[in-house]
């Protein structure tokens, strides 16, 4: 166990909870939806999604990391290993960078599209991001440490520091060793994002990135790996991050991303019910697509509320395996009230569905993103220019 | 008039409306507060806030501005002057550049906090920040233009389009000449914040910065100032934006931002219920606080349900006056539940309230903070240290 059930604690920190069937979004879920954030759905345009725009999800507090305690910052590698390791920033920093374009999503993405919705941070499709991410490969380190025989998995420790029913924990998840210490799985020890030090909320000084897995993996304010010859037991592991389908469910654990196509909402939205509005003619439809699982070969696009689907032109960098494809097909609108749908597909055959996958987490729910949209007709007047 | 109501769009654009007695948070609000955000609430320990912990408020979508169209954009500068201006941001950045500290807040910081709750973007506190801005004054550009005799306002436009309540419009905001051609109101055509290029979320490439008016005065992606012999009157100005009791109500213009005071949540959080836990002993509690009014000369902090005040001790730098003052006190914890109140007061003699001073449009909610707390027995555990 890597953490204490706290008398006391109960009074604050309750058991995970389903929303009653007309249950609106409480206060509770309003304020980690105002404190984390997500991509708004136009920067899909960018090919890199800078801080702000790239969603963060934190599940305590961000830990305060001013310029001298990053200075003083370590990371300790030990556990199964021959040669224990203490590592500061600037020692990682003098090593040779490498630096990995990921795709990071929330397993939490699509949360709150479920019914009955699981009461959490209350994400809609949004909770997405790419960047670049440069530090140090994770086998390399594991490597130089030399993993002894009989070790199984790798525990990451961050200074993330909370309580989530009723258990207080510094946020910790595990990796098998074989995606941990595999060069080819791509693994980082990450320092810059965007060829920038890390921003605060995405994990200063030093964050894991773990490419194809939902972003729980990812430990931000890394400051420990322990090498481990029994799978790790701790909260986000066996309790949190799992799918089931009730409370004494075991479930499986929540690891690779599931394919997943977004559009940029085309037109220009209502302010209060993000309809989207166009005029008659052909709109431009432009979006991305991934997949932890393999990459994304099939983009379907349609129109007519799901009746019929049409391929879209897929463009994926094969340099940058773990990074968003680009897709964009050309919808010829006329007036009248549209739903839009997208739905990718990846080369191990797996389709986003129409109806949502519900678990009691809320986990991995990429039912396919809809979008309202209504065509003006062409007499439907613009807004008058002057200001005078 | 700058809009035009136009058939079709009243059947995604509806009227602003108060949620009913026991009406959850809509999944309309909740897109808008997945897209927009807020300053988590530790980050008020940053004395500039880094993009992506300053709260951002995007009325439509964030306009796509490339490096090329960045390079093209104008901004221009006419209406009732002796010699329209026609300025790329070269031109402007090869001026003698000014920055200031500036603290913005959105008007609807505080709305969901309402009884009963106008529906809108729900924010609940944490739509605040402060960064450096760096830019061109407006005074000094409205002056070169030449302001003629009868002149009144400025109007601003953005190039973020979209539909409001049946309205289709770019977002457009006015300026009384008093505030904007007055240098020591500090009103800057900004290009920088916190030394680096606008992000896209921030305005990129222009945008104007109104210290102490409340974020809707600070018009993104400004491409055109107009002055006028007349006050204007777009939607945003005496549609949205006013203080009003009921629909029929002209209301009050919102304005100048009201006193308000943040504390930093001590302790550590639960995931959900966002309730912070303690350990008995003293407690450091800081926070920021700040007036668009008047300079906060006093910040009152209590911990017993707002039974007591006691005063914190309060640090401003004179040389930035549109920044937040620094505050601290401490609290000396002992076991039990607690709820935490912070309250500034400005020189203008301006207190934060105890009961929400309700509109319809969920402006100005400057009730005072409040922040549950446990403090656990000595005898609590922590958690166990070892993940093995």
């Amino acid at each position: 166990m890597d953490a204490t059930q706290t008398p006391g604690l109960g009074s604050v920190s309750a058991p995970g909870r389903v929303a009653g069937a007309d249950e609106g979004i409480s206060t509770a879920e309003l304020a980690l939806a105002a404190r984390n954030h997500g991509l708004p759905l136009e920067a899909l345009r960018y090919d890199t999604t800078p801080p702000g725009l790239h969603y963060v999800l934190v599940h305590y507090d961000i830990p305060a990391v001013d310029q001298a305690a990053a200075a003083h910052w370590r990371l300790t590698v030990g556990g199964l290993v021959r040669r224990p390791l203490v590592l500061d920033p600037a020692a990682l920093r003098a090593r040779p960078a490498v630096t990995h374009r990921v795709t990071l999503e929330c397993a939490g993405n699509g949360r709150a599209r479920l019914q009955p919705r699981p009461v959490s941070q209350p994400w809609l499709l949004e909770a997405v991001g790419t960047a670049d991410w440069t530090g140090v490969p994770l086998a390399g380190l594991l490597a130089e440490a030399g993993v002894r025989e009989g070790a199984v998995e790798a525990v990451f420790t961050g200074a993330d520091h909370g309580v989530e029913r009723g258990v207080e924990q510094d946020y910790r998840r595990s990796l098998p060793l074989d995606v941990a210490a595999d060069p080819a799985r791509g693994v980082l020890v990450a320092y810059a994002m965007n060829g920038a030090p890390l921003p605060p909320q995405h994990g200063h000084p030093l964050r894991l990135v773990v490419p194809g897995w939902y972003g729980m993996a990812s430990v931000k304010w890394l400051r420990d790996i322990t090498v481990t010859d029994t799978p790790f037991t701790g909260f986000q592991q066996t309790v949190a991050y799992r799918y089931r389908q009730g409370p004494d469910d075991p479930g499986e654990p929540v690891d690779v991303v599931a394919p997943r196509a977004l559009m940029i909402p085309p037109g220009f939205p209502d302010f209060m019910s993000r309809t989207r509005v166009v005029r008659p003619g052909p709109v431009p439809v432009t979006g991305r697509a991934w997949s932890g699982r393999a990459p994304v070969v099939r983009v379907e696009f349609s129109a007519d509320g799901e009746q019929t689907w049409t391929d879209a032109e897929v463009t994926a960098d094969p340099d940058r395996p773990w990074a968003w494809a680009a897709w964009r097909t050309t919808w010829t609108a006329s007036p009248g009230a549209y739903r839009l749908a997208v739905r990718a597909t990846d080369a191990a055959g797996r389709a986003q569905p129409l109806t949502a996958p519900w678990n009691r987490g809320g986990f991995g729910n990429n039912l396919v993103q809809r979008v309202e949209v209504l065509c003006l007709t062409p007499e439907d007047p613009g807004p008058a220019g002057s200001p005078g």
